[in-house]
C-alpha cells in the first residue's frame, strides 16, 4: 500500500495508450504451438525440499550423456536418502547431493565419467545469438540450449544462471553427479570446459538463489548445519502420469525465437530507450514453461 | 561432516604440492599499500536491516553527482524512517526505500535530476579490460568503477552484480534516490544508460540476494508485506569516527591490478585448466575491502 503507486516499473509494460512497443514477452507470446518442444520426462529430475518446494532440472543428455545416465540412475535408487543443499554461496552456486563416498553407487553409475566439458559441434544446428561474447569466439543456441563454440569445432553448454553442474574434486576428478550445483549469481563463465554442465533448473531456481548463504569458506556451513534438506530427487518419468511436471521450450529456430533474440539485443520501448544492438548470451535465456493444460 | 572429505572445491586452492599456480587473489594479495585508495566516508550509505544486518553502499558520485547529493540530503534527514526492502525479484533486483509521494522531501533534494545514465569519457583515466563486450564496442575501469565507452565519447557504469540504481517511473522520470535497488543476478546490463547506476553494494549483498522473492508480480508482495524492514540508512560521514565503516579499493592503474585482470582472464591453476584469454567486465570486480586495522 505504502508504495502502491510509487513503485518505479522496471520491466513495466505499463498500461498502454498509443500503439504499445513491442517487449521481448511479446516475441515469445507470438510463437506458434508447434515452436514448442516438449521435454521428455526422462529428462526432468524432480526435486523435493524441506519445507514443500519443488526444484525441476532439465538434463542436457546431448552435452553429458555420461552424467546424466548417472543421475538417473542415482534417482532410480534410494542413493539421495538424506541429502540436503549443504552449500551457498553468494553470487556463485547452491550445491546439493551426497557425497561420493558415503553410500554405495547403484549398480551402473559410472565412477570416473569422461570429462563431458565439451563435444564436437557437429550435428548441432546452431542459432547464432548475434553479439560479440567475452569468451567464445562464437556463441548461438543449440537443440534449445545455449551454446558456445570453440576454433577447434567443439561446443560447450555455458554456466549461464540456473545452469546445473557436476561438483568435482580436483583433475583427473570429473565428478559422479551425486553432488550437483545451481549457478545464482552472475554467469561465471570462466566455469566453461572446465567442468560438466549437465542441465537446467526450469523451475524453481528461486528456491535455490534465496537460501541464507554459508557462513564458512565457499559458502559451507559450519558443523553439520545445512541450507535446506532435500526430501526426495527423482526423475519425473518414475512418477504417475498425472504427477508428472511437463515443460516445453521454444525452438530456436522458430520465427519467434529470432524476434525475441531481436528484441533482447534492441530493447526500445516505454521503460529502455537506449537500445545497444547486442545482448549477452545469458541474458538471452532460451524460453521454457508448462505445457498449457490443453495439451 | 557428512560431506567434509568429499566436496568438491569449486574455487579450490588446494593445499600446495609443487609451486603452485597463481589464482587471481594472489594478485590482489601482492598489491602495495599504496595501491589501495580509500573510500571517502561521505561516499558510503549505510543501512541497518531490521535484524541488525548492515549493508554498505558505495556512492559514485562522479557518475550521477545529483542523485548522489539528493541521496546525501535524504540520509542526513529522517525521510527514510519506515522504508523497507518492498520488491525482490530473481535473478532481478532487490530494491528499498520509500515512494516520493509519501513523505515532504529535505530541502535541497532535486525532485527530477538529469538523466544521469552516462556522462563524457573526458576526464576518465580508463584501464581496458581487454576482452570483448556484448554490449559496449569498449569497456574497462576508471575511478575504481567498470565502465562502458560508447564511439560517441561517453561512458556509463555497468550494471554489474551488487551494483545499485535509482529506481524511476517511465521516462521522463529519473528518480530521486529515494528509491534504489541492487542487482541479484546475472548482470542485466540492457539496463545501462537507460537508468542511473549510483553505487554499488561493497558489504552486505548477500543480505540481500538472501532475501525471500516477492510473490507477486516483479517481485512485489502481497498487500502490505515487505521483504524486510530498515532500521537505518545515514552516510558513514555522519557517524562518530570510530563507528564508522571503512573500505578501499584496488587502484585499477596498479601492477596488481593488471595482473589481476591477466590471471581472470587466463586460469590455469589446480582447478581451472582451460583458459579462455578473456573474461566479462562483471567477471573482473574492483576489489574491495575493508581498510586494514592498522591504518
Amino acid at each position: 500500500m505504502r508504495h502502491a503507486l510509487l513503485l518505479l516499473a522496471l520491466l513495466a509494460t505499463a498500461a498502454a495508450s498509443p500503439p504499445k512497443k513491442p517487449v521481448p514477452q511479446d516475441a515469445i507470446d507470438s510463437a506458434r504451438p508447434a515452436d514448442w518442444k516438449e521435454i521428455p520426462a526422462d529428462d526432468l529430475l524432480v526435486m523435493t525440499l524441506d519445507g514443500g518446494g519443488k526444484v525441476v532440472v532439465q538434463l542436457a543428455p546431448a552435452f553429458a550423456p555420461v552424467h546424466a545416465a548417472n543421475i538417473r540412475r542415482l534417482a532410480a535408487s534410494d542413493y539421495w536418502k538424506g541429502a540436503a543443499v549443504y552449500r551457498v554461496q553468494d553470487n556463485y552456486v547452491a550445491q546439493w547431493g551426497i557425497g561420493d563416498a558415503v553410500h554405495p553407487f547403484p549398480a551402473g553409475v559410472v565412477k570416473l565419467p569422461p570429462a563431458e566439458y565439451w563435444r564436437s559441434a557437429k550435428g548441432l544446428n546452431v542459432t547464432p545469438l548475434g553479439s560479440s561474447d567475452s569468451y567464445a569466439p562464437r556463441v548461438g543456441f543449440a537443440g534449445g540450449w545455449p551454446v558456445a563454440l570453440e576454433k577447434d569445432g567443439t561446443a560447450n553448454l555455458t554456466h549461464c544462471y540456473g545452469y546445473v553442474g557436476v561438483a568435482r574434486d580436483l583433475a583427473p576428478d570429473t565428478g559422479t553427479g551425486a553432488e550437483l550445483y545451481a549457478i545464482i549469481g552472475n554467469a561465471p563463465r570462466a566455469l566453461d570446459r572446465n567442468i560438466a554442465v549437465v542441465g537446467r533448473v526450469i523451475q524453481g531456481i528461486d528456491l535455490l538463489s534465496s537460501l541464507p548463504r554459508g557462513s564458512e569458506k565457499m559458502g559451507f556451513f559450519k558443523g553439520n548445519a545445512v541450507a535446506r534438506p532435500i526430501v526426495s530427487m527423482v526423475m519425473a518419468s518414475s512418477l504417475a502420469p498425472a504427477d508428472r511436471p511437463r515443460f516445453e521450450y521454444l525452438d530456436d529456430h522458430s520465427a519467434a525465437f529470432a524476434r525475441y533474440l531481436h528484441l533482447k539485443a534492441n530493447r526500445n520501448d516505454d521503460f529502455f530507450r537506449f537500445g545497444w544492438g547486442g545482448v549477452d548470451l545469458c541474458n538471452a535465456p532460451v524460453p521454457v514453461r508448462p505445457v498449457p493444460a490443453h495439451r
